[in-house]
């Protein structure tokens, strides 16, 4: 029988029922938080004239006491504890006997599990940022020294025009650095105090919410206690976070896979990121990479758990919401697992630049043949039609596009001089894109610079939220 | 470094990547499934002549040995231990000596976990269905004594029509007898046997596929062996079929919940299977129902990670497969806690017949007055029209249906004869829906006998598979 | 054969293949934001040398005649036009000649669709934010006169503690004012411009970005091209925002479904946003709210759609991305459906006070009871704990809490004085929660102003973007 | 204000809530189901007395020439039509007067849509199962010359060991069986009547619901009313099956994307089924399977919406269920599109058997080198590991695997005899495969025999339903 609402109730609870309910197998991940919202609720009631300056003192103690026991391992979770608020209010009173029964003044537990999982998730977001900054760092240290390292860029994963190494790299910095500003605004949303709410209705001894948000490190409260007790958009919105942080590693992964096979052979990975085969003794393989994109699936996966959940739930506090919090622990736990691993296997990746370069081919130059049509007056949409003609005419006679003969040139446009054979420079071709953005080395340099300022400006906003 | 492919490798496995890579922490969950298809396999070896009887013998007996180590909870797993096959091989050796190499004659992991997984999922199956005849078990036992038990019938949530408390019951009996059909169909699916597909390229020692897979008890052989180590349809297909368990349980639960308000109070959830609040004693809360509605949620999740695991993966095994057994187990391990409970909280359920009697109300017998027209002769589309005319009069005066006087229902059409008030009788427009599924007692008897018929039927396929 | 890339192919398009490739159907949508970014392009090509000014007003006058004929109605899709930007550039072709063949100068189908859509989400964006403005104000116009209306406050769908109709309204306010929030910052984070890309590798014809992106309203470019022409995380994120508004619809829905059964009562539908039966001439349904709370599902079906989509993609463009439009433009069509309609069904609803007057009960003011208790000191848990044994004491009776006498008051706990009777009146319940988001009248009150504030607020950042 | 519910209600509805409510823009693709199920319905009034003879006769005259008007694109749709349901009605009386309201005798639109929905569904299935099997016959076609076609077999996309062109075409070829069958049961469950379900609680006019049920050509009646309209399970699954083809067409896709990179060079599009690039005239892109690959993600969005939206639903009808049409429709028409190009992209792709064969090395008969040793005698596990030895020996010599000297090879191990030479043959390795399901050339020709076998019988159960 619950030591928390057993008042009342005569018969007791089924045992497989007991268990359904139970959450303190997973919500035990939350003693940190509840006892961290625990002493600060415990000042606001003394503020609020519910406890005598002893009483908090020994409420605080209890915590700190308890706090201890978590951090050393030493908590035990005993049978009637069905959840973490439970398991923590039981070992309170154990310690301090019968005043532990006033920290729960005007407090709910609805609006105790929404503050406890509210300063998980901030933890945790700064965390995850921090993972994210590692990764970010393995590829701009692969960036540095590549910015005229050539290899074809692809699109329809075929060859389309050359690119640097560099640039591929910082291709996969910027879905970062958006996903970590993604979420900081999803933390300043999370940042507000839901403590106050009591069940549904609001706190009825004069809480000062404001201070209590500021002793927690909130940075505003709630509005509305009906609202204050039900709401986990900010879990849904962290979900997402993750489920996008998925998919960029999906795609990074993807990329890596396609070029560490013999047929590409552009990278190799470090034998610490790779492993091999129980029967092809041959075979090194991208496991790293693989499970990092196969994991998207259940980042999105746990996305969907949690907005589905939601769907349709009525006002308030639900015992439905008890399944947001598994879905949350396990997209943190993937990433805290899989980021680490990817900043490591970029790291180490071993640049194959021969492989890369061996695999340019003059056809990649066709658009900038056409450019250069255009540089002497010809409307793009012309250029870009007799380049076609050019590779037709290059395949039909099966050889390359740049052995074509200044007369085959001629027979196409009067406006191909001899000065076309220039054209077939892929170090000119990159040098010329020196858009911002573009691949050229002098771009891709400055790029490094946007990025290394991006990513200081991220790393000062997590060391300091 | 890994027992099953170091021979070549020079640099050590990273440490995180090693806890990313490996997947002993939950794939140990298929030690029982590992061992029967090693068993099997040794026999299969045997019959090739790739084992003695002596060397098979000692091979059988060692993983029986292993077998009840696991059983007994005795079987200690080690740090070098990266999966569930890894650690069976490792102490087979440690138990057996060298002839413990020999297992793996032919055999890849590829196939070895696509056959554990099948027979795992077959397994798992069955047991679920079982769980879910217990759920349409205390479905007809709460049907059997309320076949004329009325209660208003709700379409959008507002009254509609009356039917039966038996009724309401079977039309939740018959939701879960389709997945316990689509299960088994799913598992006629599931038991066709990949093992001797090897890597991915099949087996080259004559292994006698059909004999094995009798042995296994699999109906059937996976026909290509690059389909054999990468299909994962058994997965996906059962994942489905657990998400729409979960709908139906969140739709039965939906009900529950509404019909146990204090508004509705048409039934009361024994003290067994509901909770109390922390802060408000008078509360008794349908929290049992709440999880089961919520849990659809991470059922639905766990096919979305599934299937967008799948979506692009290139031929035969890739690393991302590995992702498909955490949701597997999770959806499991779900209905395998909630449909007991369910089950529970159906049969102890309390009917609460006065109040549902007390909320039929005359307007809910407008049809019947429309079907009364119509036995007139009139059109049902006019007798509708009509009835319409009639609500709206009795509403304008403030008055039910029923208390309309001979002359108003005159004024509204001459075919309305004072026999109109025989009309508003609930049992009677109870009882002239007698068309095979409708809610008249005599067809609710025989649809009762049709899902006692469908439930003997489920658990012989079920108790003889 | 296409215009664009025809040069090159022999052999003609595959009837069902063009129609499976085309994406005219649907990206016509984009026409406005396609012209807009082609008179923006035109521009930077003028300073950057490349049209000469009489070119510029040729391109700028026929760009401006085919958005004329778009805005009238008067465009004429051809079978050859696969797609938006193919079908403007023929028309302009048609209209300007040659010139049109150089407004394509340096930029890819890549860069340019990726434009569009960034323009076309921003549009939208801004107008979803509107539309949820309307059922803001529906419910602050709702909350306004009710901030002394009692209901029952529920949880778990159980009655639990009174609380005001205004301030039921205000929970479903602050959902959606997190919305829009979500939404401004995502527009942040649309608003980088990634026309200069070129097809992957950038610009080569020195095209100020920069520029380019204050003429077209973004604040910013986006910093790689490879990023550039593959980055959907904008349409990701804006679906994910669409799927989050579509969940709080749809508790909003099912509480007022739930409040406007014949068992609650608290509201009535208006007939304009209600529906009646074709075979149950009385009933009157919420279908307007159920389509709301339905519709949840196809936002997190889209959001699932493109999620799913991205994954694993390798770099820069590949078709599939394709696949990024029907979904966005589903939702946001839902959306713009969806939200006027639950404004309309909001501003008009009967609110029937009497009948959640007449639902609350004395056992809702149980807590009351444990704070009465508080405030003479005894700590909560034991407050909360003999509460219970007098909501038992009086169940057994068979009576109200209220109604139990002194002595039996008395015989649980000495500290009830007879002054506990006067603990049984609702309305100073509500007038004790007065803590910020409470439910007491001031505190409502104090609520709605900072709820028109923030409303105002809002309404200026999209005014004003 | 509708013709089928307005007797009652005094205000118009909201116009936005008119366009929000009503069906008729997507249902009217159920015309022909809701007219065949009419007809039925129709004579099953007649064998139950409520029609006479002539009146059957009028109204299946009108219904016919009604079916006409659809048929020749000549029937118009009216702002009061709301759905496809009331729009035939509607017209019936226009063409047949007062005796078409005699057609909706006992009858609701909700056991009618869910009838129609049924009929549709289940011809959907089944022409859907119908262009399966032409995907199928490709790639029978394709695989029928290539058995001897040797090609590097992946696992993580690493080079793994021979296979044959043919095998990889089978191995596609069996999910798609299985997708195929699994319709089939699926379509075996939708065949269930559940018209004479009335509006939940059945039918009052003594409807013979077997008879109808096998006019319409159901095998079963739905035993239970409420049960009946509510029940969209069907939709559910079907679009579960649809989902798992988009991922089977997605792995398809991927593979045949990579093969066709300059990279690999495995096989050539045909013009008709791949496109060009607007700026580089070079490029050939495989959009047709890049298409197949993203269309995966509606899919399972579809999936996704419809289970999301069924969840947590209450009894009976609710008028969420509208919401089952559009996501079912897109499904079926996004694989009514993409099977034939899939298809024929199959059908015509040109295979460079040369690309192939260059594509082998000795490395990947590494694991026969193995088996070369369990064949002396050696236990696989030993034999796995001295191969790998021998791996790194020539990798550290940066020799190929076969050029390892005998001296090499007995340094490793004295079992490797001067035959191990012989080992490096691909087509030995091919054919030592010869298990069922191997890749030998005399297995994959049984696997193709056993493949057109079940060709033939799906075939069947397609032609003959």
């Amino acid at each position: 029988m619950s030591t928390l609402w057993g008042g009342r109730f005569s018969g007791a609870l089924d045992a497989q029922m007991k268990q359904f309910n139970d959450s303190i197998s997973f919500d035990i991940r939350l003693w940190e938080a509840d006892i961290t919202g625990s002493m600060a609720y415990a000042r606001a009631l003394a503020r609020a004239g519910l406890l005598t300056d002893d009483e908090l003192r020994t409420l605080l103690d209890g915590l700190a006491a308890i706090r201890a026991e978590f951090a050393q391992g030493a908590f035990a979770v005993q049978p009637t504890d069905e959840d973490i608020h439970t398991a923590v209010e039981r070992r309170l009173k154990e310690l301090v006997g019968e005043v532990a029964g006033k920290l729960h003044t005007g407090r709910s537990r609805n609006d105790q599990v929404a503050t406890d999982l509210r300063l998980f998730a901030l933890k945790a977001t700064y965390e995850l940022i921090g993972a994210l900054l590692k990764v970010q760092e393995a590829l701009l240290t692969q960036a540095e020294p590549h910015t005229e390292t050539l290899m074809p860029g692809y699109t329809h994963l075929q060859r389309a025009q050359p690119v640097s190494f560099a640039h591929w790299c910082l291709s996969h910095f910027w879905p970062l650095a958006r996903d970590a500003d993604r979420m900081l605004d999803c933390a300043r949303r999370t940042a507000a105090l839901p403590l106050g709410s009591g069940a549904l209705a609001g706190n009825p001894f004069g809480i000062a919410r404001h201070a209590l948000a500021r002793d927690l490190g909130f940075h505003a409260i709630t509005q509305n206690s009906i609202d204050g007790v039900g709401d986990r958009d900010f879990v849904a919105e962290l979900l997402f976070d993750c489920a996008l942080i998925g998919v960029h590693l999906s795609q990074l992964a993807e990329d890596l896979i396609v070029f560490s096979t013999a047929e590409f052979g552009f990278v190799t990975f470090d034998d610490a990121f790779a492993t091999g085969s129980s029967l092809m003794p041959q075979k090194k393989n991208p496991d790293a990479m693989e499970l990092a994109r196969g994991k998207s699936g259940r980042l999105i996966g746990n996305l969907v758990s949690v907005l589905t959940m939601l769907k349709g739930l009525p006002m308030a506090y639900n015992k439905d919401l008890q399944e947001d919090k598994e879905p949350l622990f396990d997209s943190l736990d993937t990433l805290r697992l899989t980021l680490p691993v990817v900043a490591g296997a970029v790291r180490t990746l071993r640049v194959n630049a021969e492989r890369m370069a061996a695999a340019l081919e003059p056809a990649m130059l066709a658009t900038d043949v056409a450019e250069y049509l255009v540089r002497k007056g010809v409307p793009f949409r012309e250029a870009h039609h007799l380049t076609g003609r050019a590779v037709a005419l290059a395949e039909q006679r099966g050889i390359s596009l740049q052995d074509l003969t200044p007369s085959d040139w001629r027979s196409i446009s009067p406006q191909f001089g001899t000065d076309v054979a220039q054209v077939f420079d892929f170090r000119q071709s990159l040098a010329s894109r020196a858009v911002d953005g573009g691949t050229a080395p002098e771009a891709v340099r400055r790029q490094l610079r946007s990025a290394r300022q991006e990513w200081m400006q991220l790393k000062q906003r997590v060391d300091t939220p």
